[in-house]
């Protein structure tokens, strides 16, 4: 796997009982993963050398993150090495303009949307679609609201074009909350779909994430899923696909954003459903039969710790531990900084406001915003 | 963690999502645990030297197996290094011996047993509890029906007197079945009991668990958990202990064995349980709050996977997961040998027909006794 974030390590977590010899390529030495895996190189995945030199010896290659420059990818597969997702799907992950144009072509359901190229540009964007505001996009490089802006007026509309990359213009939809749909496709073609989840953020990062999400139609549930399943094949996607979704004031569903690796929105798996997304993910990319995506409670909480006011998590250890002894604490062996991702925690059980309370206290004290 | 078997492999992937920062003393780097552990040091346990260098600057030490030498593990503490199970506790572990005078102490129901010192002993011996057959075994270093022996007349029983170890004889106990109570205490004096499973033993060896115990009173499920509390109280033990019992054909327990660490018959915990023992086993020795024991689904089965026929599992692993895409598959990464445990599945759900019927088929086609 290149890549040695926390989607790596919970990776290789999943792969333990699978048997799978797991190799990662790891920007340094302290990464997430790189403390926990035994074959770790050090490397840089934007040499393609570097990149070879990892890939040399591996059965497939996997990714924790969608970096990895398209030509790299090629060039591996041109080496004989096994790319999964490939070049032609991932592109679709990594480029926010070829994947609009891509939905398009398919009829799935986007916001309206296209390149703009100045602010008078976005302007004109905003006429055709209603006024202001609008969202724009850096089509390349943006990921949890970093790359993304909140445009009120035309004066706003400057700074992201300073980038010097393409700018994606998209409507601001009027919804009523933001869904994901994840599912995981193998080379063989199977597939499999986990029940749609709704995604809360704060301040455009995922915060909760709620399987499945409560009052969902079974028929838009349905539609949401058969979406995912139709992108994952329209676009040849193998491993796991998470499709962000908006579900809208006037009951349709549009799609966010694409991610085509294990996502946030399905760490409730880990020990909410049979098999998580990331043993899936491990199955899908070696083409063995998929697990069953079916949950395992009647509700899965997921809620991420960010980066507080703990350094140190043995004394916030004591009193998750203690005041829930059904928690699942998930933590990714990271420096804690300020709003960084540092772990998540998952909550089960029958009472959704009781398993949506318990995640939120338990993620709340390992952040240090709750201390009681 | 001292050792690098499957124990320490699974401990490693219980610890991945509670952030530890995992190290082990493994034989080899081909050990199960030195493949998936990042931090290993390649040694022999019983060399002083060795233990204290892998010991400096770890929190705690605790253990993939019991072989570690008792002096050895003094010498740490006095080094300051906390040992869990320390060396007080782990020794009944080691030793049948003081195992059973100890159990005897404290009113732990055992069979009729005493050291024996040749041959004629046992003939003496058998004359006490009403006649042959006996158990011989030596006091030290048996496991998986090494170093027991079932001595029908006084001439079998030569054999264990020639390793030089003191023997324990024990009397043939009728009973039904084997059962183990698991159970999992932290140095602050918490401690959890996990549902009593049932063992089924195929030629010395645990082929099959069932939890829960399938038709066990409450009365004596109680009584067997009380018990595993009780010794793990007395012998002052940190972290997993598994008694293993009997439950004799007028209705009692007796305890078989005892063992300080992470056990086959808790397997089954890994999906069966709200905490695994191999969590809990870490909460455990790093005095944090232990988890949940409670089971998750009605029945789980756990079915161990011995070395047969295939030395490459890819093929047994399509077959596997195609015909049950619910069966968890956890293996080792041992080079399979014939009769070596080298992986185990674990299968739950509401009938228990079906679930010890779908562990089974998973277990003999992975081992190549099944192959449709």
């Amino acid at each position: 796997m290149v890549g040695g974030g926390q989607l790596a390590r919970m990776t290789h977590e999943a792969g333990i009982p699978l048997g799978i010899r797991f190799k990662i390529l790891s920007d340094t030495p302290q990464d997430s993963a790189a403390l926990v895996v035994n074959d770790v190189v050090i490397g840089d995945y934007r040499d393609l050398d570097t990149l070879r030199a990892f890939a040399r010896g591996c059965d497939v290659i996997t990714f924790d993150h969608e970096h990895v420059p398209t030509e790299h990818l090629r060039a591996l597969e041109s080496d004989g090495i096994p790319v999964r997702p490939g070049p032609d799907a991932l592109v679709h992950a990594q480029d926010k303009g070829v994947m609009r144009a891509r939905l398009d072509e398919i009829g799935a359901p986007s916001p309206r949307h296209r390149i703009v190229s100045d602010p008078a540009d976005v302007a004109a964007f905003a006429d055709e679609v209603g006024g202001f505001p609008v969202i724009l996009k850096t089509v390349r490089g943006g990921y949890d609201g970093k790359g993304v802006w909140f445009v009120r007026t035309p004066e706003d509309a400057a700074a992201p074009f300073h980038a010097g990359v393409p700018v994606l213009a998209e409507e601001k939809v009027d919804y009523v909350r933001e869904l994901a749909a994840n599912i995981v496709r193998s080379p063989h073609g199977q597939a499999v779909a986990y029940p749609v989840v709704e995604s809360i953020q704060v301040d455009g990062v995922c915060d909760t994430v709620i399987a499945p999400a409560p009052n969902l139609s079974e028929a838009l549930a349905g539609e949401a899923q058969a979406l995912a399943l139709r992108i994952a094949k329209e676009l040849d996607v193998t491993g796991h696909l998470a499709v962000e979704l908006f579900e809208t004031t006037d009951g349709r569903i549009l799609v966010n954003e694409l991610a085509m690796r294990p996502h946030n929105s399905g760490h409730w798996t880990q020990d909410g459903a049979v098999t998580s997304q990331f043993a899936n993910h491990v199955r899908a990319v070696l083409d063995l039969p998929l697990g069953d995506p079916r949950p395992r409670a009647r509700w899965t909480v997921m809620a991420n710790v960010l980066g507080g006011d703990y350094p140190d998590m043995y004394a916030a250890y004591l009193h998750c531990m203690a005041h829930d002894p059904q928690v699942k604490i998930h933590m990714y062996g990271k420096d804690v900084k300020h709003g960084r991702k540092v772990g998540h925690v998952n909550t089960y059980g029958d009472d959704l406001d009781d398993v949506l309370e318990r995640a939120r206290h338990a993620a709340g004290y390992l952040r240090g915003t709750i201390t009681a």
